[in-house]
């Protein structure tokens, strides 16, 4: 089936330093009349499981405005413009700046929408390994202020369990890393 | 660590049907200064792994604007106002509105969010299992037209090695399918 909503017309609402927001008006298919779209375009980012030679995975804590409070997320940041071609680059550098850890080995696991409703974001999900502490790491943002803490797989495990891991791509990464222990038994 | 970031000023830019934006000036922690953050406020939704008693798993193809494609997703919607406290009866609503399929047992799994940086949208993903179908089930809301498939296991581990899952919430809800058969195992 095909149920593509063809665009009649666009409305720019903002455009921000991140997002940009948009009313489109669509014609549905079969004659379904018209509706409006409230979309909001993001340019995407990355995010990666970080696994230490000790078996500990890299987290962070990180105050996020949406939310008024902190939450646990994996290592991640935002793609620069025409990075999607250099992922890699991108995963290196956020683990740089947030973790001081360097990654000999990437692996890409998984690219997904994280709220294709409403949004064109999308976060690519990486597993890295091989990590060594980076000698004067390049600093964070501004204003990115981020605690880093590395956490056993039973530590994690307990925390999904009380239910403190509360971002999407954090949980498909430590979902990722039981599958993988769990499917190599 | 608090790095609780204090609102200077906020600034609606827009207030839609289903999304709120705003732009607040923030007063970073430790006399870091002043930064500007880009707010989307959505009500939330619920979405759904239903698996029928053929043990096969309940898909959803449906075209996304913001991407301009059909994706696959697990049945999922929107909470209404107020209904926070009543997850289990939007569950069973968007259940049957989508797929014409009504639960028996519900259980909760897993709740995040789904852009912390830039956004408050919550999805709790609930588990279903005994679904029958329903005579005259409710209709669908109008423009949301959903094509229904229903999988077996192994296509949807196929489907997932090829990258066909490209939304957050179903590679959720289907790490935690294999995650209950490895474990059961």
């Amino acid at each position: 089936m095909n149920f593509t909503e063809r665009t009649v017309s666009s409305k720019e609402i903002f455009k921000g330093k991140i997002i940009e927001v948009k009313v489109d008006t669509v014609e549905l298919p079969n004659g379904l009349g018209q509706q409006t779209r409230e979309l909001v375009f993001h340019p995407g980012g990355i995010s990666v499981l970080a696994i230490t030679d000790e078996d500990k995975v890299i987290l962070e804590r990180q105050f996020r405005k949406p939310l008024e409070k902190m939450i646990y997320e994996v290592p991640a940041g935002k793609l620069e413009e025409g990075e999607y071609s250099n992922l890699e680059n991108a995963v290196l550098r956020e683990l740089e700046e947030e973790t001081d850890y360097h990654a000999s080995h990437l692996k890409k696991i998984h690219e997904f929408y994280v709220s294709p409703g409403i949004s064109n974001e999308v976060n690519i999900l990486f597993e890295a390994r091989g990590l060594t502490k980076v000698q004067n790491a390049k600093p964070a943002d501004i204003g990115e202020l981020i605690e880093v803490i590395e956490m056993t797989f039973d530590e994690v495990q307990k925390l999904i369990a009380q239910g403190e891991i509360q971002d999407a791509k954090t949980l498909i990464a430590l979902q990722y890393w039981e599958l993988i222990r769990l499917r190599s038994k």
